[in-house]
Order: structure tokens, then sequence, then C-alpha cells
């Protein structure tokens, strides 16, 4: 069993571009809940009065009984392999709180932000110290007896108020590297002074996996006489490590792994727990969440980085839109022979999909292949004269500049129009646009358009931060009225490209319009040769699939 | 000496949403070249024909030698320790094409697609065979001896066609590790035809650095009789282990590191090139680049990825802007206090800067580094009241979505500016655009602009493919009468990026134009929350740079 700490709310609150409000802490916690995130560091109460909050906030009205959140159902826990230790019916306990030892010639109880650390509800109690001599002596300037002391004594007196204590040994591996003589020494102080978990850190991360492995195997080696102290992992990324490291400390006997959900973190961010979770479980084959939630893997991770307001790559493993996307012609074809010979796992098993992208190598196979995937359990005649159609739609868009490779919900809008089951949600019946600058004055810009819903018109106006922009937010301002569940939807791309760049001024426009509605993605896609256009025809089919969503999910 | 093959134009432009214009290609090798990458793997000549003429087009015009890049100098290539072998002054050289064995059941001469990869114009040749059970036999459907024979041919063919031949052992990992003795068979049988390099695959990315470093140990050992040949490592992230198996197929013995210079590639991408080389060089203390170039990693990232219109996340290692960030209290204390408390290696190493409020030495030692590019051969004083106030403006603009590092004729226009030594060629009074489309009527749109050249106003009125292209022609129409040079010029790329995703409509938008008038080729760069706006900033740009040109060139 390997336990996992999720730091999104305290070192991914680090990065930069990166701050959560009450509410999204709140709904950070929840999801991981949900997920089955045994333990959440969310906050450091005494550095900030903010964080203490969260704790207050749980500890009064906490019962996840009360939670209506349909993810959670208390089956998940019931599973046989997932210790139940790590279940408990208040989101409380599964917080954990952040702080220093207690500072240099103080006592304890006379050092008021250690204190708030000790009276914050949390049961446990991240206290972090340092395992260095170069950062004992020269950054915190504490000869090496008082460090030793600060965290001997820290530790002994959260232990004595009733706390479980995760011991952070900060600086750990390149305080080991310089002298590991003392690096050991604060270990044996943590576990003697009652740390149930000794957690070692590459604050810096600098560290190579191979050095992570030794390491963290000599430390589980020198621990023999302590078999109940859990050791811990914490790395950052700042050489692309992070993920690889995680694998070695648990490969080397580490048993508790921290990182945060989606990689954020200080600097080049932390192990990304949803990369590392499906190689802890499908691959080293050892539990870590309950295995019924493996599946919502990637709903969890997407769901966490919109509450964070970040963009997921593309390619983040596992969880990425193109985590499992199939471009090259030999690729999309093996693939279609057997799925195994171009994936290391089953998208599904993460929740995610295969995603054969469409592009001038892939071809009718592959056309067919997607529609497929559209009207999943029902039989596709190959030979009909709807695919006929479809693809030879597909050939001529292409060379119009159109590029369906990386717009899904293009395509399907085509795929339903071509087969008569596409919804007709609205008409745009006309736009025009105004936009003026004068030397350095604000530039304005504005857009009028005339929409229709059945039989009813709605002509509106809006200012935008340039055409598009306003003809989005008129459209949707006359729509919302007809679908008010619009209003959930942003873009959160949007990409222009020049398909022929030799004639730049006859070249098409490809854009591509990427929305959100805080759960799903997905992407769309316009061509042509006026840019307005173009963008127009991808925000159409951005919001016609919304609403082809909510029509799918009985919304 | 660990030698480097980007892959960005092969493996890179299989991943989602990034294709290459012909020019883009030009311009990511060149890039490429200048920062002393060897080898440069450039398309697939048999399945893409717009693969074949970048390498016919090197073949003709490529000697370095007529490169008027400024980032040139051939003294990189002097470094003592880095072999001169690498450095050819013809781009063709660095080139590598990329295919497939012969077809079963065919000769080598009779099949067309292998033929043109014989055919092809670069010295250096990569070709792909199956190494492992499964891929041959069910994937190919051919018999194990037969696949072999594929492979040895194959080589041999193309080393007595006068090629080096690079042999990609696709799917080797897992082939290892399902039949260990017909994967080695495979490598010995390219051994044995004559290939230089034998690059171990870990195609579908599944593999743990741990199994990478123990199976390429095996192989390094099994060719004791090949002594010449290089073992080469090519993965991919999808458990985000590309970068650290990668390292440990060095730490094993491979001395040949495939990978995408912004890590972009098939799914979740490849080894990143711009992490591990400093990897390599800073801590493994092994020669790749020529050293002096390891500075230039940051830019040269951000250039790639401007010409790929990809966004590279804040937090990549190394070139990130957000990788040498810090934000907690106490780390920028430490910081403060010496830098290594909270930085594994000097940011300036890497041409990257430390980013905290307080410091602005590194940032500072960029800018003045690339003011002297553009005086070369003159003094800057360094404290002169130009480059503070350049620094400024740089920063300030950097927060307003502007970004320098892919729109060099941009920087000039600014420091010639702040030096007070910018002709003041013309000046856009206003613009004014319409635009407007009923149903699905030819969509329109005009604009009204108004220019000064010295005393003289120009009241122009001009269609075009968007508001955009609008303004270009009709200012174009305007200025070409006081300059008709710019009759020459045409735009070649325009790309737009959304900055700050979270909050689209509020964001900033960056437009990047690249202009060429046929023999040179600039790029320009504006930003706004208006996307009219950023463009016509850019665009503006781009005419005024056209005219600097001609007057530094006596044109």
């Amino acid at each position: 069993m390997i336990e996992i700490l999720d730091s999104t709310l305290r070192d991914g609150a680090q990065s930069e571009n990166v701050s959560f409000s009450a509410a999204d802490k709140k709904a950070v916690i929840k999801t991981l809940c949900d997920f089955g995130i045994p333990f959440i560091e969310a906050g450091n109460p005494g550095s900030n009065p903010k964080d203490s909050e969260i704790f207050s906030d749980f500890s009064e009205y906490d019962s996840r009984e009360y939670d209506s959140s349909e993810n959670y159902s208390s089956e998940y826990y019931s599973s046989e392999n997932y210790s139940s230790e790590y279940y408990s019916p208040h989101y409380i306990d599964n917080l954990v709180a952040f702080g220093a030892t207690r500072r240099k010639a103080m006592r304890c109880e006379d050092d008021k932000l250690f204190m708030s650390l000790i009276e914050c509800p949390a049961k446990n109690v991240s206290i972090f110290g340092k395992a260095s001599v170069f950062h004992a002596t020269e950054i915190l300037g504490a000869s090496l007896e008082e460090n030793l002391e600060m965290i001997e004594e820290s530790i002994s007196f959260a232990v004595r108020s009733g706390k479980v204590v995760f011991f952070d040994a900060e600086h750990f591996f390149d305080g080991y590297k310089d002298n590991p003589e003392y690096a050991k020494t604060v270990i044996f102080a943590a576990a003697k002074a009652g740390a149930s978990r000794i957690v070692l850190c590459d604050t810096n991360g600098g560290s190579f996996p191979s050095e992570v492995y030794d390491i963290t195997k000599s430390i589980k080696d020198a621990l023999y006489d302590y078999p109940d102290v859990i050791i811990g992992i914490h790395c950052h990324n700042d050489c692309g490590f992070a993920d690889a490291s995680a694998l070695f400390a648990v490969m080397a006997g580490a048993s508790h792994v921290q990182g945060t959900f989606t990689g954020i973190g200080e600097r080049c961010g932390n192990t990304n727990l949803s990369t590392i979770i499906p190689s802890i479980m499908l691959k080293l084959k050892l539990q870590c969440i309950p295995e019924e939630n493996l599946p919502k893997l990637t709903e969890t991770a997407r769901k966490i980085a919109e509450i964070a307001n970040i963009r997921l790559p593309d390619g983040m493993p596992f969880v990425g839109k193109s985590a499992f996307a199939h471009k090259g012609g030999m690729h999309a074809d093996g693939v279609r022979k057997n799925p195994i010979s171009f994936e290391h796992i089953n998208p599904a098993s993460v929740g995610n999909e295969r995603n054969i992208l469409l592009s001038e190598v892939a071809g009718r196979a592959a056309v067919i292949a997607k529609v497929s995937r559209i009207f999943t359990g029902k039989d596709i005649d190959k030979n009909s004269p709807e695919i006929s159609d479809i693809i030879t739609t597909v050939k001529e868009r292409e060379a119009d500049g159109y590029q369906y490779e990386g717009a899904d919900a293009s395509f399907e809008i085509l795929v339903r129009e071509r087969f008569g089951i596409m919804p007709e949600y609205f008409t745009l019946d006309y736009y025009k646009i105004l936009g003026e600058r004068t030397g350095e004055a604000e530039p304005l810009t504005s857009a009028i358009i005339k929409a229709r819903v059945n039989d009813k018109t709605k002509l509106r106006v809006h200012e935008g931060d340039g055409p598009v922009n306003a003809i989005d937010k008129a459209l949707r301002k006359a729509l919302s009225q007809f679908y008010p569940v619009l209003e959930t939807v942003h873009l959160s791309d949007y990409k222009v490209r020049i398909i022929d760049s030799k004639n730049a001024t006859a070249a098409n426009v490809r854009v591509l319009i990427e929305s959100t509605d805080g759960v799903n993605v997905w992407t769309t896609v316009g061509a042509s040769t006026n840019i307005i256009n173009a963008s127009v025809s991808a925000l159409i089919d951005s919001i016609k699939y919304k609403l082809l969503l909510e029509e799918k999910t009985g919304g």
C-alpha cells in the first residue's frame, strides 16, 4: 500500500500564476477526497491566516454524508485492497496542516507561528526542518545542535498535543550528498521524537532518480529500529525527473508519495500524481487509491486544472487530450489492428480515450474508425452513402485548410449533419463588425449579430477585445436566453494559422478554438480565406457542440 | 561525447495540432544547427512528398557561409571539447531522412518508398524496423526470418549506396521484455549489415528508466564485437519518464540521444532535449553540444516553440518562464542569501533568468547581450540610461504579453528607438474596419487608414481577407508611393496566441508576424487585449523593419 499526499493547495499554490480562493480550496479538497486521496496538505496556518480558515471550515460542517457530489460513494472505500484506515467520514481527517519547526532560541509554546499549527483543528501536521548542514548554518543561522533540537522538540511537542506528525526533511538529498552523517542524524532525531512519516525532500529538484534510489534505500536500511515509521518522498521537477524519482523512491522502500495532482508547484512543479498513480497501480501493481476510482483519473485531473485555472498540456501522460492520440498512418493502422501495438495501457483504465487523428496520412480507415466511435454500439455500414459523403467532405474541407485531427467536436458535428441527426440549434443570419483606433487612443471594436432559434430572431450588439470576441459575446447574449447552459462555457484557447504561407494574401486561414465548461474540453475548427469567417465557423461549432453535449447527458 | 538527434520535424510533427510549413522547417533546421545539434531528422521522403522538398532545397543552396544569421559563428565549433566531425559547412550533412525498411516480399530496388529514402540527397538515413516478435508477426504480418531479412537487406543496400545508416529498433524495449533473444538477433542483424548507430526505441513509452538501464546495458555488453557501433536511445513520455529513461540509457552506455527540442511528439511526446542536454552537460559532465552554446538553450527552445506555434509550459525544466521563479517568501529569501539554497544550477548557464522582484541581474545581462549583438563592433555602455530604459520597457511589455525571443526585428526597433537612431518612417493616424456577412454569402471586410509620411497624409481604403489583411493592404498602398520597395514585401506567416488562457475574454493576445521580401525573413510581435491592435503593432514593426533593412544595405 502506497499512501498519497496531495499538496496542490500548499506547494501547488506556490507556482507562478496560481492562487486559490476559499471556494476553490474546498472544491479541490472534495474532488481529491472523492477520488480517494488519503492526505491533502491544505495550507500553512501560521504564515497565512486564510489558510487557517479552511481547516476551521471543515471542522465545523465536514461530514461527507452531507456531500452532494455524485462522485462520492462509500463503496469505493470498501474495496478489499484499500486500507480502511484512510477512509473517514470527516474531511478534516484527510487534511494536513503545514508549517515550520519552532524558531531558534524559542520554546515551542512561545512561538506563535508554531503554535498556530498546533492549535489548528487538523489532526495531521507536516512539520518541516532542515536536513542539510549548509541550510541549517548558512540560511537558518543555527548551530547544528540547535537545528536538531528545533526538530526534536517541535515533533515531540506536536505528538504530545495529539497530532500525527509528518516530518518533511527539507533539502534532504542535497544535505545527504554534502554530509550524509548529519542528514541521517536529522532523520533519527525525527524518528526518535515520534514522527509517523519521515518525508525525504529533493527541495531544489536537482537530484537524479538513481541518487534518490540509493539514498532512500540507505535510510530505509538505517531505520530498522523504527519499523513503524513510514518513509515518504517529495520531489521537484527542475530536471524533469520528479515522477521518475518518486517511483524510484517507492522501489527503494518509500511508501508515502507527495506531489500535486496536475504537477503544479514551485518553479518547475512537483511530482505529478496523475502520472505517478497509474504507474504505481498498473505497472508496479501496488495499491494506492481505491481501484474502482482509477477510471476517474482523467476527469479528476481536468477538474483540478479547471479549479486552479491552469491549462493541462495536451501531452500530459495518461490524462492529456493527446495522451492516446495517433496521427502517423502506420501508428493509426497498427492501433486498428491491435491497440496494444502502440498503447502501453488501455486508455479507458484511466478514463481517457483513444483518439485517431485525421491527417493526409491517415485516410478512409481512420475516418471510419472515428465515425464508429461516435456511434458506439451501433453497426456502421462502411459503404453507406453517408460515409462516402463524409469522406468526400473531409477531403474537400482539408483542401480548404480545415484540419479535423485536433478538432473532434467539429468532426462530430459534420458526421451528425451528414447522418441527418444534428439538431438545428440556431442560425446566425448575419454579423457586422466595426472597429477603429485613432493614434494611441483605446481601440474600439463592436459587433452586431442577428440569430434565429426556431422562429424567434434576436438582434444583439456587443463590444469586445477584437471582432471575434465581440461576435462571441453578442451571439452568446442572444442565445443564452434560449440556452442558459451556455453561460458556463468559455473559450480557453484560440489559435490561428495561415495554411499556405507562400502567398499570404490569398492564403487560407485556419482557426482552432478550444472551449470548456469546467468539466469537458472540446476543440472546433474553421477555415476560410477570411479570418473572421474562419473564427465564426469554429465559434458556431463550439456552441453547437456544448448544446449537443447537454442533450447527450440529458442535462 | 554524447551525440544528439533532434526529431522535431519528424516525430514532433506527429503531435496533435503541430504542422510545419516549408518555411517553418527551414527555420527549425537553421535554429538547431546554430545551436550545435549535429543531427536533425527532417522528414520521411517516402511517405510525404512535401518532406522530400526540404532535403532537395538544402542540397541546392545550403552552404552555411551564405547564412546571414547573426547567431552563427564558426568559432562555436572550434571548441576543443566539441568533436569537429559534427560540424559541416553544409546543412545537408546535418540532416537525416527517415523511412521504413523495404516492404516484405519485395527487393529493395523495386520498393518505391524505400528507394525514395535512398535517392534523397541526405547522406544520413534513419531506417526503422521491428525489434519485436509481436510487431513483426501480428502487425507487419511477416515471418521472423523475413523481418530479419528486411532489416539486413535494407541496411546493406543503403550502406552500399553510400548512406550513413541509423537503425531505429522500433518497439525494442517491449520486444526485449517479451522475447530478449529475438530482440537481440535484430540488433545483431543491423550491426552486421553496417548500421553506424543502433537506436533502441521505447516506442510506446511504457518502460521504466530502470528497465531501460538494464536492457541498454545488456545490449552494450552484447555488442562487444562491434566497438564502432554507437548505441542510441529514443523514448516516449507516456509514463512521464522519457527524460529519465534517456539519461539512464546514457548511464548504461548509450551515446546517441534522440528527442525533440521542446519535447513534442506523438501522444505524450518525446525526450525533451532542452531538459536532457543541460543534465548531460552540467550534471553528468559529458559533452554534447558546444559548451559556449548552452547559454542559448532558453532562447533556442522558445524560438522553436514559436515556430511550431505551441505554448511552452511555464514550468518546463531549465527553459520555462517559471523554471527559476521564487514565490515562497522563504525561498525568495533563501535565494537572496545564497542562490544555491533553492537553485540546482545557475539560471544564466542555460540562458534563463531568476525571477524574483528584487533581482534584475540576469535579465539585465540577457538584454545587454542582445543589444550588443545589434551594435556589433561598437562599445555599449552597460550603465547608460538607454540600457536601463530598454530593460524597463522590455519588462513592462513582457508583462503585457510581448515576447521578444521569437521577434528579433521588433526588439531591434525598440532598441533603436531608445537610442534615438530609429527613423520615423511613417505614422498611422487611425484605422477603421468594417466587416459583415449575411447567411452564407461572401464575407466582406474593408479598412480605412490614414497614414502620414513627413507632412504628407494619405487616406486609403482597401478590402481584405479579414480586418488585419485589409489594414495591411490599405497601409501598404498608402506607403508604397513613398517607399516603392514595400511592394516586394509580403507576410509569410501570422500566428496568434492567447497568453493567459484562464479568462479568455480579458486575456492578452500575442501576434507574431513573419515577413519576407524574398531574401530576408524577419519576425515582429505585438500584444494587446485587442487582437486587431496587437496585429497592427506587429504589422507596423514589420514595415518599419523592411525600411530599416533597406537603409542598412544602402538599397
